[in-house]
């Protein structure tokens, strides 16, 4: 599978352009508004035809170019189906099985950062969006977020998974590109070395994070694909 | 080999760790000061035994860490033999081999940029340092830059490698993570598709740059290989 790692450093989000190298049939992962011209761009020059623009949730902190890019590649939309979105031409569940080419893309629901967390899984690698970071996971504290639902997602989901599987994150605040589920069972501060959840709860119930800069724009904004508000 | 990408957002500069996973054998090339915390967690969390530290060249907007690494893991700092920096452990030539384990870096030298700029090849990717950029390349205008030794420079040593060959570079101000020789020949709007010197040139001529913010403390910070001056 071919993987490209984007990075819009204003709202330190990673964007994952993944394709299968044989059919050029490709999706793009947390695709960010600002960044459409160039997403599109490369999308054009790798001669890939974008079938999917996958959300790994709806995010608070930035809006999504995903409408932009069903616009202009016939991109389906897919978010995970607790989110309820209605711009969206697939609610995948967890389960769910998307092709690319002879490639596979597995859904896992993982809540906990939000109600509607998607994990995104190919042969080898999961792009795990703000469930888990390198070294970090994300917040649980709005969203219809959930300590518990987070633990149990991570745990059983993610960190069950083969110690070489590689780990793209939605985000990183240190300048970490990725990490791998060995690395982070190990090393991971809030979950890893086996935490049990009072622990992990002890630490989430205390991060005293500010709202996202962008929360009231972005929601609203993802709801509708990256759609202006009118 | 392992390859970890890492980015410091403050100067949009990328780090690379690079192992050899049999032995553990490890390089960093061009370590950023301000972020040698984490890049030395990241070194004793993955068990790695740092050999060498390769700097790219002489960076004129961020300082290295490359002494404090070699103080803290015994790495050899690696300098291309132009740069005459004393605080070289090594001061590499064009087809010098650096071992890690059985696997080999390949040391280029590929002026332009400045007069000392080296590309570090391994099995199927290079680092190009400030040579290359993703649809991009280095400014020759100063540090004893030229546009004539880049544009041979990537032609004649980085361009000639296979197509599918990866390219990690030195920067990105796009939020690009890396390329491939073969998508730089056809898209690079500077030296793809052919262009000739004069072409390039033109272009090398009107970029019209600020002086880089960090340029005198810089340049003599790097030549002492981070070392506080008195």
């Amino acid at each position: 599978m071919f993987i490209r790692q984007l990075f819009d450093r204003d709202t330190w989000t990673y964007t994952y352009l993944i394709a299968d190298p044989d059919t050029k049939e490709a999706a793009i992962i947390d695709a960010v508004k600002e960044q459409f011209d160039r997403d599109a761009q490369l999308i054009e020059e790798l001669g890939f035809k974008l079938k999917y623009s996958l959300e790994t949730h709806v995010h608070a902190d930035h809006v999504t170019s995903s409408g932009k890019l069903r616009d202009r590649f016939g991109a389906q939309v897919v978010l995970q189906e607790a989110s309820n979105a209605k711009c969206a031409d697939i609610l995948a569940k967890d389960g769910d099985v998307l092709k690319l080419g002879d490639k596979e893309i597995k859904v896992l629901h993982t809540p906990g950062h939000t109600d509607a967390d998607a994990t995104f899984q190919i042969d080898g690698a999961v792009f795990t969006g703000d469930a888990l970071f390198v070294r970090g996971c994300g917040r649980t504290d709005f969203q219809a977020g959930s300590t518990e639902s987070l633990y149990n997602s991570i745990n059983d989901r993610i960190f069950s998974l083969p110690d070489d599987t590689v780990i793209y994150p939605g985000h990183d605040y240190k300048g970490h590109t990725a990490s791998t589920v060995g690395e982070e069972k190990a090393y991971n501060p809030r979950l890893g070395g086996g935490k049990d959840l009072e622990a992990f709860a002890e630490i989430m119930d205390n991060l005293n994070l500010p709202a996202p800069a962008r929360l009231d724009e972005s929601l609203p904004g993802n709801m509708r694909c990256g759609a202006e508000l009118n």
